[in-house]
């Protein structure tokens, strides 16, 4: 299905009186709002294929109905939350679970609903049917050359699919890592994961990049081989310039500062992008902003000083996404708040009084610094994101639209009750 | 020094316009406003005596200028804080550090600052020059009967310092612990620390109360006798209905939940009270909200609730108080900023939308029950704040007052730029 | 397969010279090696019916082969391990995993193994195909109160295939809990789980009990409704005597004291058993003892000290059972690894120089005090247990006799090379 | 005082029959045992001169008597240790705390005892009464550049000290960070930083190294501007080859995994060598192998390992110092039994069946693997160790002969009940 843009008009219209009363009363407050509103109206997060079917853990998946049965159908569901949020205009495929098989006819049903193609994910993580080699002991990193080999092929494969889909970018999530003392040599682990990056990096077209994410644990529960942001950028260093490192949030340990992580990586022109989600334990893949928002915000505010100090004028220079699973809520209306909740965020920093910040640094007058923080934090800044949404032909409200026509629904009645997507 | 009540609403007046535009543009939207603002205009936080010096850590203290260099002066900081936020009537004596010469007189000054006495605090955790016995290896859990007897004593001495300023709680925290596997039997210094309270408990007047705290490690680092809530419960059940569970935010491993324990407490009338403070890591005493806000908000969402359950009409049937350290920052604007955080987060918990709240609960809805806590925490609500404060006398931004007005400036003069004051 | 009596006792006739020399080496220095051993042998660690297949995560899952394809052999597997080590006696049943179709005759199969039926274990973690409500949003808890009566009906059911068996306790873990901030009502699902719960407990038969287990985190990543030690000892005591608390290793926040819970659920009479297993990060399953060995002895220090303080002569007053996942390891190889570490583990703390470690810690002779369980600690008990194994007639070297006969080969020849076994 | 040779052989010979049944039954089982004990002889941790005083936290310090109350006393503390354990023949310096007055006679005095002066530590985390500018906001990566200045001259300061005692290394421990959001600029402050360490590195002597130690948090609660491994590695490589890494066992965030951090420093060349402790929870400063001795055992293996791989054949290579805090333990006695808690894993770690564990890996053979490394751990080692000490010309048992002759009680004598040594 696809939402007709008359019927978010509309529902802008009936939302037009408040909106406008709290808009303006929120403008007349703000410096620099036709900036805040052109970065607001500019910035998109891509939707991975695979959050718009329910997620499980290892203890079961509840599923909900109207899930989408084929990669047309993730990209028609991406469709509805562009449409409905103008900020989500890519996607990102999970390769083998979304193989297209006819590239031009998938570009051409995306460019129909206004999206591209983001990075391409990899997968060494599970076994595939037909697969020669098992990854039950890793990839990338394994003792035996021919499983190397095999997890190699596998990602040069992935860059192949995405040049056909005009992706720009890699992305690889190793789950590479050992559950016992033991069971790893972990130089030997990070020279086989080296080598065989190398060679998936000497494939890698000209304009294109390979983002090398971290996590500490899990699936593996004594190392991973990749398993913080020093590791992988250890490896992004001696790959290349086209190597960088993907922070996903949830990849941390407890009490992580993981805003000075990112405003190092910045810095260091290693910050390849985010895998946007929340969390409390671990890698719980929670709905963006529902548990940690003013950590969220505090990273947006390294990313707007960080960017602006590097000259980075595009947040397109940096790669967003969203990484998250979906096990208690409808897909689409997670990846909603999620999006909403990332603009928020991106919408307080911008409106952080930057000189101000600046010369009570050089003060040392840290009460005032964090009265500056806070003053944009709990400014309500929801009005400014509907605005940008609204000017980019979105709606000011887009989960009450959502719910108001029914497209769940809609989507069970074309899709039926039972179906289940490709993914974890 | 003492804060005109002229210079207050001249401020007051000074920001009358923007203040007023903003106010009535919140109040639009809240349906019982006047409740609202009634219940933040009854709100107030203790301040403890401790917490008007600087602070430090095992690594060192760097001082700052105007110290109190007496409990008289420590209560006339209080009556500054109340003085600007109409929030802090009242002070929360540590004994040995702030031992009254003279009740009466100690009681008149306050009084004629508008501040009474919360709970008095004892000390087992440290040495004190005469003392008989040491309290290195602990006081109420100690191995030897007469390191308890003097512990007990102590507790008892405390008591009667406070019924002298008409305090109605004892504040227990215990430093009583372990650093090593095998130190310490622990059902033998749990039975010993059950018997000593006992002692203690038998000598509180009818209508006191006494608050156990508990905290999972420092100054001990293997083991702590009250460490979690369950214990802190297991104790406090055992004693009787006097008895009850204090939650000091910074008091808990990583990633735990706390509101829910504070659900659970309340549920089962054993909410003592809180120290409130902010912490990424540990135990770091940081100002309130300038980590994790949203726990802030949703402690008080089970606050709310949860004393609306018991009606339980007065904040004041639960223990209220600020426990940080000032390490970086001038302790009073530390302290102002406490308060002003948890005024706002009371006041976000006190707009959510409870019926459709719990219509969602019982639907499941979960993406909805979120939207409804997050409809109310991204409301700016510091118009309610402010509001409160000015209809109850005082300011409308108290740290800026402060500032303006140059108190420190002016404590430095009448109190020396050396000055240390007693306390960590 | 079953593995004759007398390939075990080859087998140690091999080893006698190596391990009567270093028996008698170690006994030389043991004071009442008679009683150390006595006990060894009369210890016995329950195998769950789910830990005899390969395990996953929510990424994968690697399976071995020969894995049992029905309860039948599971029970033969139980059987190969008590065969090596005579100290796996019995097994417990996961209902609907390991619904027996004819009681007497699994009864039977068992006995003629040497085994019996420990505590039997609900499921109201997943969906079951037939099944008319859905556990998505949790089972006992759960607002819907058709939803709780289906739980509740779920687990009388399982009493009663446990009465069939010989059973006497069934064990409960709620996977019930919240993902977001404001799904749940703290108060509510409380109230609604001891409810559910009391009607399971009415239906109790006069000698079994209940064992009631907790977990902060995961499959929910917000909150779980019996998150921690204190909330399930809060339903266990009002529940009542026949109700009691299970500690899994794995299901604490970081950095918790584990052993100081063991030693006040034990003070308190609330010990129900453990669930053993190890881990670094969160509910790893990780095999027993690989990762934390001293935190495994530390916890078998106080189970020692504190069953002699009450008199609980027998092991079997305290339900011990392994639950791990196997995912990487040959499932019987990581089981008999499991029962070697906790044996290890219990006959390094029945060495413990209990008189001279009570004296240091009356007299707070800190250093000591570790010294006593360093020493204890630092022995190699290894020709303890062995001899143990031995004279109850099982190996000295379990695992080494089971590569020696190729017992999984023989597996995967009777049962084949893809097979999954009901479970995780 | 000092310990006569004499007593020493006494005592030995007291214990020899015991011991050396035990070294031979242990010694029949060691493949190259005159290769396990040539290292574990020429094993020496170095005793940092503040550790020899009893420890406090923020909430107080509770003295032991007979502390040292001058350099030359901290020397001959660490001479009785040595004399005992053989395996202590270096004392790292603090300045300004232990500043030399006469180089030649403390140089002189070292010597007399067999000792000789590792790294020399830098203090910019605390004030000193005569400084000109404060560090309460940092040093090295402080945004005054006077403050940067003053804080590089005591560096350079002290290794001036350091070429004196004939020193090689420079030892640098940073507090700079911040507490609350806001209050630094990251880029800014480990620019700074930079700077600052390479004005110091231009000063090192040919022959020397600088160690940049990282710690996640205390004394800042919000951010350390060289916080983790990776921070301390991206200084160290811009640096240059003088430069590396310093690993602190209690510097990290729950749950890190340290010995994967370890071998990847080492195989980077970039390990600088360790401070040794132990913990539970933060930065405990307990005794080395006290609450993780699993994990010590899997760092030492790591190192031995890595070391081979290197082909560094003395373990003089790498800095060994322990850096722990006596609150409630004998400093003296902590110290004796934290190096043989090192001792005793170095020792494990030497035994691994290395070829066998090639050969597990290579296999994936992760139970074995796993067998392979319990098997040296579970093996009391203790006998060789103590065997090391015997032919260096120390005690067979340190800790026991340092209690038999009433050293604490000489020294209580010499130096008085209420001396305090200078340190935390």
């Amino acid at each position: 299905m696809q939402i007709e843009k008359q019927i978010i008009d509309e529902y802008n219209h009936q939302l037009a009186g408040k909106h406008q009363r709290n808009f303006e009363h929120l403008a007349a407050d703000i410096a620099d709002i036709d900036n805040v509103l052109k970065k607001l109206m500019a910035f998109n997060v891509a939707i991975p294929s695979w959050a718009l079917g329910t997620g499980g853990t290892r203890f079961g998946r509840f599923s909900g109905g109207g899930e989408p049965r084929s990669l047309e159908e993730k990209i028609a569901d991406v469709g509805v939350i562009n449409a409905l949020n103008r900020s989500s205009n890519s996607i990102s495929l999970h390769i083998p679970w979304d193989i297209p098989d006819n590239a031009a006819s998938i570009k051409s049903l995306a460019s129909e609903l206004g999206l591209h193609f983001d990075a391409v994910n990899s997968n060494t993580f599970q076994d595939q049917p037909d697969q020669k080699h098992s990854y039950k002991f890793g990839s990338l990193h394994h003792v035996d050359k021919e499983v190397r080999k095999q997890a190699i092929q596998h990602n040069i494969e992935v860059i192949k699919y995405g040049v056909q889909l005009n992706s720009k970018a890699l992305s690889v999530w190793l789950a590479d890592g050992s559950n016992f003392p033991g069971q790893l040599n972990f130089r030997g682990a990070f020279q086989n994961t080296l080598e065989s990056l190398e060679e998936i990096y000497n494939e890698l077209p000209d304009d294109w990049k390979i983002w090398i994410e971290y996590k500490p644990f899990e699936p593996n529960f004594y190392s991973t081989t990749i398993g913080d942001w020093g590791q992988s950028y250890l490896l992004s260093s001696k790959l290349g310039s086209k190597a960088a490192t993907l922070v996903d949030l949830g990849h941390h340990l407890p009490n992580t500062n993981i805003e000075q992580i990112v405003s190092l990586l910045l810095m260091e022109g290693k910050l390849a992008g985010f895998h946007f989600n929340d969390s409390k334990y671990g890698d719980d893949d929670l709905t963006v902003g529902s548990i940690s928002p003013y950590q969220l915000f505090l990273i947006f505010n390294e990313l707007v000083e960080g960017m602006d100090a590097r000259g980075m004028t595009h947040a397109t220079d940096i790669g967003w996404m969203i990484d998250a699973s979906h096990n208690v809520k409808d897909p689409i209306e997670d990846l909603l708040q999620s999006v909403q909740a990332i603009k928020i965020a991106y919408a307080q920093a911008l409106i952080i009084d930057k000189q101000a910040l600046v010369n009570a640094q050089q003060n040392n007058d840290v009460a005032i610094a964090q009265e500056i923080l806070q003053q944009a934090y709990r400014t309500d800044v929801r009005p400014l994101v509907a605005e940008a949404s609204k000017r980019s032909g979105g709606s000011i409200d887009p989960i009450s639209l959502f719910r108001k026509i029914n497209v769940r629904e809609q989507l069970i009645k074309e899709r039926g009750l039972k179906t289940v997507a490709t993914g974890l």
